[in-house]
């Protein structure tokens, strides 16, 4: 077994965690940059943040919102070069995480919006301090940003991406569209499934298999598209632990091949993780028996028949796509998908058997 | 629920994982300061770290052999205030790593041995590179340190304590006489079951659910006192999950009843925990029903009464104590352990009871 295991982030659930641990900002500075959703205005996350960091004597810039999955221009938008600041606040979902990875590295170099693919900046990205908002993305613990690049998403990352902090405090999700809610669950429900067929160590099966028993006792709310504060809660943890196994796993083809439905067709990441993953995992189940079992099991369904019923009855139906659209897709998304890790080797036609079974049933 | 999850340190196991990483050591410095066990030499360990120091161009001082049980002074005397290292390498068990830890303070701060409980030193401590070769302490990843003073063991504590790596190479394992195994085995339990019950978190429930389902899958090898290499392998690991538990949880009085068996009786460290963990269950069980019988039924054990015979049954027999030692440890220990977390408010009778129903039996 060889594998590595490591949280560079703080990790710090709880209600009202920002307020109790705001003793921690001073450590990184005078000055902070807010980048945020445009939904951290509503449930209460940038008011936390704002109040914490007046108290701490920070002063603050907060960037416009960061629109649904931003592109490098976007990012670049939002601040630019901008010496003078010290650290980044990320207010928001995915997309405002991922700005905010970008904004880090802006910040402090003098580059274009496409130079965040180089990799090696001259001067490290700013620490980051995360406030996840929804419970999908993991984003508030990976060294990684995916951004919209032409038709698809493309990744950049770099261990001083690793989000100092991440504060998890579940009241934020209670405004969150119970849609958004089961999109963004299903978008960690994905990372966990991804990361435990492609990556076979202790360490995602430690995580992948607690966040499987955890989707098991919130399921039934999700198809309800009603929660508790304790399920918010534990939706929000779970989601970090998807976090966790991406960020030593990675993904597989099931996001590649999500990326253009979001781009192409504005289906939310993570119900367009979700559209091909019922079929992924039955393509995989030759290869990962054992595995697909035990993670059923965890799950409590049926068999991979189970886990694609499951899924479909989280999906508002399936977006309209045509035959030729999903040859398109596949041309946009096959090279890449080969390419990454996979639960076992992938070809082109299997990309397209996938997209036809997943989305013209 | 209110916790917090980090794991600072890089874990990397794997056979041969010191040469197959040699590449992350120069990033540490020029001059090494090795403390190590004296069995560091027998079992490969040793060797594989300086045969990788001396490959990537690091110079190093060996320190003399750290004796069971180290005292402050016997740290000092491994070095003291001799500033010119970069970094540390701890090779061996819990006293090599702990004594590395003290170490790692001293040779960059000029105070005496007994300052090292004084916490704020002035001098950041060297960075520490975890090798253990056993399976039980955890010190690999925990920011704390534990050495004998006086009667009992004391510990101290840094953020800056925890390694920058730790190296889980389980073949440095397999000239462990079993009985050492059995006993580092049973504090690495020690630990799980001392954090699940003290600390309600989804984090230690993480670690240590796995730990628990980790040891029934190799508690008929530490019976048999015969182990494969696979099974080595997830002994090392899981006694890392148990310092990933302390780590966020503390010990409980079942630590602090121990350090007086090993310092006046020299009971191993892992087998004084074990000692009385059993007891210490019991007496907990009206508290932590849920979380016991969980437990229990990870372990593969029938009630607390099976998971008593478990222990007893991996214990060498009992140590000769007479009812007068016991009440004499009782009065070293008993102030500490009231004062530590534990699963529900524990007083110097029921400490009394808990060493006699233990060791008088």
């Amino acid at each position: 077994m060889e594998f590595q295991l490591q949280i560079p982030t703080q990790i710090i659930v709880g209600k009202d965690c920002i307020g109790k641990n705001a003793a921690l900002f001073p450590s990184f500075g005078k000055r902070a940059v807010i980048v945020k959703s445009g939904s951290a205005g509503k449930n209460g996350a940038l008011a936390d943040v704002v109040k914490m960091l007046e108290r701490q004597g920070i002063s603050y810039h907060v960037c416009d919102n960061v629109p649904p999955n931003p592109s490098p221009e976007d990012v670049a938008a939002l601040l630019g070069y901008a010496p003078g600041f010290d650290f980044v606040v990320a207010v928001g979902g995915g997309s405002a995480m991922d700005a905010a990875k970008g904004v880090a590295v802006l910040a402090v170099n003098d580059i274009g919006a496409m130079e965040l693919y180089n990799k090696n900046y001259e001067v490290k990205p700013l620490p980051i301090i995360a406030v996840p908002t929804t419970c999908g993305t993991g984003s508030e613990v990976t060294n990684i940003s995916v951004l919209e690049v032409g038709d698809t998403k493309k990744s950049f990352l770099s261990p001083d991406l690793h989000p100092a902090i991440a504060f998890l405090d579940a009241r934020y999700l209670e405004t969150l569209p119970s849609q958004v809610a089961v999109d963004t669950a299903l978008d960690a429900l994905s990372h966990c499934v991804e990361g435990y067929l492609i990556h076979d160590s202790w360490a995602t099966e430690l995580f992948a298999e607690r966040a499987f028993a955890n989707f098991a006792l919130y399921k039934a709310a999700l198809n309800k598209r009603s929660f508790t504060k304790d399920e918010l809660e534990l939706m929000l943890f779970t989601a970090t632990l998807g976090g966790i196994v991406i960020n030593m796993a990675g993904t597989s083809a099931v996001h590649t091949l999500g990326y253009p439905l979001t781009v192409q067709k504005n289906v939310p990441h993570g119900r367009a993780c979700a559209l091909t993953l019922g079929e992924y995992v039955a393509f995989s189940y030759d290869a990962k028996r054992e595995k697909i079992d035990r993670m059923c099991t965890l799950l409590k369904v049926n068999g991979v028949e189970g886990f694609k019923d499951m899924i479909g009855g989280l999906l508002p139906g399936k977006p309209e796509i045509s035959k030729e659209e999903l040859e398109q897709y596949t041309d946009i998304s096959a090279q890449a998908a080969i390419r990454k890790k996979n639960a076992k080797p992938i070809t082109k036609s299997d990309i397209l058997n996938i997209y036809f079974a997943s989305l013209l049933g």
